[in-house]
């Protein structure tokens, strides 16, 4: 048979891990504090209804909606992209200069189309977001980790790392990190930017979770403090609207947007027309505040009750993250507990059944950091599923402490 | 600053021929020819409108349409695909083997990601569809091409050349093929699958035209005769739906459909579900059937009044293609006429605008071939412009012949 290409090899191991992540996401007689799908009630179906009902008209935007579209993506939604999410950010950007993507992941596809021949390295936060690593893996990159602590990557970690390997890129995620929930701090925001400038290196900063805070005061992103344009901003719909949709966009600059362009051209042409015309409509008659409010609510909710359960019912010197916003938080177990092993168990166990993802698969460095680590999700389970599942989790977790000498 | 891939080189000169493509198609006071767009009258606005009522409602499939969907695609859609566009055609296939895409070409960009390689030979037919070609040179393979007829693909000249270059894959569009509107016969259809077998080489089978034919008798794709799983076909929803939806399937089996599916996960994860939801329900509840008579009626008479006006227009010597179905015709002028500078002369001159593409594109050979030739689309021009537009352009070739010497 005909022999696949090397990067199916490269990215075989991460694909394997990504595939087992979906498997148990929908059974449901699991708790599951697995994926990271936002709630099902954070989802504004009848809003959608109303704006398709109103705009799928011949007289209307109907034809626009159905018919081919443009490779940057529907003006009206950069537009509102550029005056509702990334002017207020202190990001005043020229709709020009985004595209809307396929979804946030798109984005990081298309930017490694533009930048990565194989064996360039990119350096990523220790942990990292593995299905990234995936994207990284099938461009047949060599990915290297930096340092993080509770403020985000460290800066001195960060420059050792360039020095030593040279990097064309640096993949982050600075706000609400996924899997840690852990936030990029302002002086350090501006340090990396100006890293990316001073060593001529690619900042890829993915937010994804940035428009969905609860607490603490919002921080600009990372784009905000780049003068020589070397920092590329990707984020999605998916947490604000709507994850099916698959819409994303990317912020760039100059050359690197026209190179995006044709990435893009010679992806999928542009981006569904569709859920851009519906979502463009949904800021434009004003719904996202009142939107953005009431999932903000609906989330801060999910996360305090997540944090009192695991404070109660998990074993004393368990470590967590309190997280400021997003859909993670990150909990370190005392002992010696492997939750992959912790994990097998509690899907095993009728009593239990609660799901999570086991932090091993988040190092790429693969000599079991993290193997005490999981990441624990709240967005799409209620408070009271919250509890059940934390407390059935910390009673198996207890139960394993007792059980070692 | 920080260098771009390699394959963004590789890509530039078609990246910039596509740039160029996109620029005159939505000029209103252009009669155009060039795009390969949909007729507006084609779109099913009204179905589509009715559908999202009704379906997106959270008690029905409403958070399906807006949650994350699955990598292959909505199982529904996946179902249809089966039942109602490949059985019939004599291609019984499993849904699970099936993948559903963000519109027909990344069906085309993710087979690259799994076979690939750098330097890789890929073979394609003589002209070919250059929006291909720029994902073929993004994935940094050497196109070769293969010589054609007026049966499609020369079956002698493709063994000549799979002997010279050992390609990885086989490119071509057998049905009403882009540009030139031709069909590969039955015969050929054979041989090419059993070559494809024999010499272990991926046949890449892209067939977007080929449930819109207006007269001549269905042939099974190159896919029925394939016994070896070396044949992968990839099909749009663009003709048959709506082309802004972005989307596509690819059918494949065994091991090439998991790979598939990582390349898909490290793309954009899925598809954007609503688009899916609608489309799915647009096959469940038999719109299809009087949906493509529609609009096969309306494209039949539009080729019929644009084959007629070339015949009655054009200058004595002109030779153009009879497609039995699709959107273009192929015209191949008399004289030493450049299509490129018609091109240019027409959008010029206030007496004629009318847009086509011209025909030099189309050839990677890049040795001057093709450059009396023009692809003439009739999709969505209505008759009576078709006729106003190729009486104008048949006068504009008419004086150019006349003032050579």
């Amino acid at each position: 048979m005909a022999v696949f290409a090397k990067r199916m090899r490269t990215m075989e191991r991460t694909a394997s891990i990504i595939r087992g992540l979906f498997g148990t996401m929908n059974d449901p007689g699991i708790i599951s504090f697995g994926g990271g799908s936002p709630a099902r009630e954070a989802l504004p179906v009848d809003i959608v209804r109303e704006i398709a009902n109103d705009v799928i008209r011949t007289d209307s935007r109907g034809v626009e909606a159905l018919q081919y579209g443009s490779v940057p993506g529907l003006m009206d939604l950069r537009q509102a992209v550029s005056t509702e999410l990334l002017t207020p950010r202190g990001v005043p950007a020229n709709p020009s200069n985004i595209l809307i993507t396929s979804g946030g992941l798109e984005g990081i596809n298309l930017l490694c189309q533009v930048f990565i021949d194989p064996g360039d390295v990119i350096l990523v936060e220790s942990p990292t977001f593995v299905h990234c690593v995936e994207i990284f893996e099938m461009f047949q990159a060599r990915c290297i980790s930096v340092a993080m602590d509770e403020d985000g990557m460290i800066p001195e970690d960060l420059e050792e790392k360039i020095r030593r390997h040279s990097p064309k890129m640096i993949y982050l995620v600075p706000t609400f990190h996924n899997p840690t929930g852990r936030t990029l701090s302002l002086e350090r925001r501006r340090i990396i930017a100006r890293i990316g400038s001073a060593c001529d290196v690619i900042i890829l900063e993915d937010d994804p979770y940035r428009d969905i805070r609860y607490s603490g005061s919002d921080l600009p992103p990372i784009k905000a403090f780049d003068t020589t344009d070397h920092t590329v901003l990707a984020n999605s719909f998916s947490k604000i609207f709507s994850p099916g949709s698959r819409l994303g966009y990317v912020l760039s600059s100059g050359e690197i947007n026209s190179r995006l362009l044709d990435a893009k051209t010679a992806t999928n042409s542009h981006t569904s027309m569709l859920p851009q015309v519906i979502c463009a409509e949904f800021f434009k008659r004003g719904h996202y505040p009142s939107h953005h409010k009431m999932i903000c609510d609906l989330y801060r909710k999910r996360r305090d009750t997540m944090i009192e359960s695991i404070d109660r019912f998990f074993p004393p010197g368990t470590k967590r993250v309190f997280p400021d916003g997003g859909l993670f938080t990150w909990v370190e177990l005392p002992g010696d507990i492997n939750t992959t092993e912790l994990l097998a168990e509690s899907l095993a166990d009728p009593d239990v059944r609660v799901a999570f993802v086991a932090g091993e698969g988040f190092f790429i460095e693969g000599n079991g950091m993290g193997k005490n680590c999981m990441r624990i999700s709240f967005g799409s389970v209620t408070p009271e599923k919250i509890r059940t599942g934390a407390e059935r989790l910390g009673k198996l977790i207890r139960q394993k402490l007792e059980r070692k000498p």
